[in-house]
């Protein structure tokens, strides 16, 4: 790796640059390491998320024997529901001009639930059959038109997932997030006003729709693809082995997805998190996230232009035990990586699309 | 703390919102714990930055047996040093327009050096005297002086420190960086695009001349404040005890501080890294960074707009070991605290300004 191939790559989505070090992945790492977890039993009687379990909430409640997937709300919400709230004691609405711009505040207001995939309580996606990988992907839709019909405050529902302890995770039971707010929140805001922008400024095309098919065409950043979806490390990558799975249609919401799309997507969920479990054979710490349209815009042009993809940020860097820290330079800076994209995806693309643990 | 105050704030640098849920704090954490890292000794003959020891540059090079701080070329630097670089062998230059759009890159260089704070091993800022701590602040100083004496093609110097284990800093040894990059950075460039608007829209005005001002009166989020600088969490804080020092006057870069300004900002360095230490009895960790003027900028809107001060955005939630984890819902929604500004603020105000370790 030639150490004068330093460059910066533009991030479209996100409108912003990222340093790129190919050479310096190979410096010595003497500092924090982190721990594996050990691999725990398919039942955990002190699991607030096993079935039949009590959980912590006001009043105790038990969680019923449920045998596929199970939501419920949140017993520790970050937000308030819409409705819910008293008038909102804001330190907005200041006394002049200056004092106003500076000290902007606003209510907010939203439902949080918790989304288990499995009733298996060592038992995340990668090890999953197909069949029970469609299912989360059918739960995350349920909710979704939930929310729609249910919750006519709602505007956005960020469905996340954060797997492993270092990513602030407190219960290996798989499960995922859905945060549902009266606004929609600042990253998607942020990727809908690119892709409006961009589709303006070209004939009504879609940023995502083209990028995923010259990714799928140029071959370097391609990790899988199947009928519906591709798996890329993108071009902008800040992660050491970040991704993105893109619909190749312009579906703009999951929602929107057909029983084909629902099956593609389960494979592509597959087939991306297996190699990231092999990658160095652990159980690979990531945060997930889908993104879409809003659920209630004022924006038709929103609306349009949104585009349904999933971001992965994984942390680790070199082994099952040192990640990338993003951290001095990166927060006060610009995001830096140690490797480049196509680097990161000809390793992800060369690995087994068979579990580690069932070889 | 209600519930129902759950709100956005904006952060006019940045001009992006963070969610602020200020009961969150109170819900139970099973997650990942940090550990305390021990005492060091004053010197260690394995640490690369200890005087007189050796460091693995090629080829090998001895310290001097430095007395006070000491700077040295990183050895294995994110950046190759401009000039010396090759002709990039970018991705860039596509065959059309979208293309182009889509996978933009560009050259980057620049310096990247360590500077060492002390000869001591054990010895962080917070624990130093007032006249060493002064030294740092010249040696800033005098590395950002002979970048725009000696290396023209250098534009922004970043100086920042990670400090702890927690922050990816692979060596306790008190010592900061400077990465210098031929351009303006994603972040320090940001920013001045929100000083230079502002500035524009209001008749010449310095929005953080005006914010420290207003902050100083209003005094909730006020932690420190001396003759020249004024230590707040501010308004739009993400990270639970985040920091800004700032410059009382429209001083630009850390360049032009006369004597007396560098004496209050080593005094405001030791009166918020004290605090820090002492709120969990233990040594705080932190990425800090320093923004002002670029160097070298064709734009003098940016030259005009630019007010020194400096972020410090530190992990710790609870205690020495919870750490607030910025994952799931802050990477893909939007930046999430678990409390108001105001009770960190006045959380640390109400610390002793002695050391724990002095009492
Ligand atoms: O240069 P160091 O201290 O070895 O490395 C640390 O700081 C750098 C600059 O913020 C980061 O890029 C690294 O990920 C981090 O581990
Ligand atoms: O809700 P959890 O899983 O307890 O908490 C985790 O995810 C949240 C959403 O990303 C974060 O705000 C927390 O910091 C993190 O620990």
């Amino acid at each position: 790796m030639e150490a004068n191939n330093v460059h910066r790559r533009f991030n479209p989505l996100t409108r912003s640059w990222v340093l790129c070090s190919p050479h310096r992945a190979m410096r010595p790492w003497l500092g924090q390491k982190e721990e594996a977890a050990p691999e725990g039993p398919t039942y955990d009687p002190k699991c607030y998320l096993c079935p039949g379990n009590t959980r912590a909430s006001n009043p105790p409640t038990a969680n019923p024997s449920y045998e596929s997937t199970f939501v419920f709300d949140n017993d520790f919400p970050a937000l308030t529901a819409p409705g819910a709230a008293a008038e909102s004691s804001t330190t907005s609405a200041e006394n002049n001009d200056i004092e106003s711009l500076l000290f902007q505040s606003n209510k907010a207001a939203g439902l949080c639930r918790v989304v288990c995939f499995s009733p298996t309580h060592n038992l995340t996606i990668p090890e999953m059959s197909h069949a029970q990988v469609v299912s989360v992907v059918q739960e995350w839709m349920r909710i979704q038109k939930d929310l729609r019909s249910n919750h006519p405050a709602i505007q956005y529902a960020q469905i996340f997932e954060n797997k492993g302890a270092v990513m602030g995770c407190s219960n290996p039971h798989p499960h995922g997030q859905v945060w549902a707010t009266d606004y929609v929140p600042q990253e998607p805001l942020d990727e809908l006003n690119s892709l409006a922008a961009f589709s303006k400024e070209h004939g009504g095309k879609c940023m995502l729709c083209l990028y995923a098919e010259i990714e799928e065409k140029r071959a370097d950043r391609v990790v899988y693809s199947n009928n519906d979806f591709v798996v890329v490390v993108p071009y902008w990558a800040v992660w050491p082995f970040e991704t993105m799975i893109l619909s190749k249609a312009h579906v703009s919401s999951i929602e929107d997805l057909s029983d084909a799309q629902q099956s593609s997507l389960a494979d592509a969920l597959l087939a991306l998190t297996i190699r990231y479990d092999n990658l160095f054979e652990t159980s690979f710490p990531y945060s997930m996230g889908i993104h879409g349209a809003p659920i209630l815009t004022a924006s038709p042009e929103h609306a349009h232009a949104a585009h349904l993809h999933l971001h992965f940020y994984p942390p680790l860097l070199r082994s099952a035990s040192v990640k990338k820290f993003l951290v001095g330079f990166e927060m006060l800076g610009e995001s830096q990586r140690d490797l480049t994209a196509e680097m990161a995806a000809s390793r992800l693309k060369a690995l087994s699309p068979v579990h580690y643990k069932k070889r």
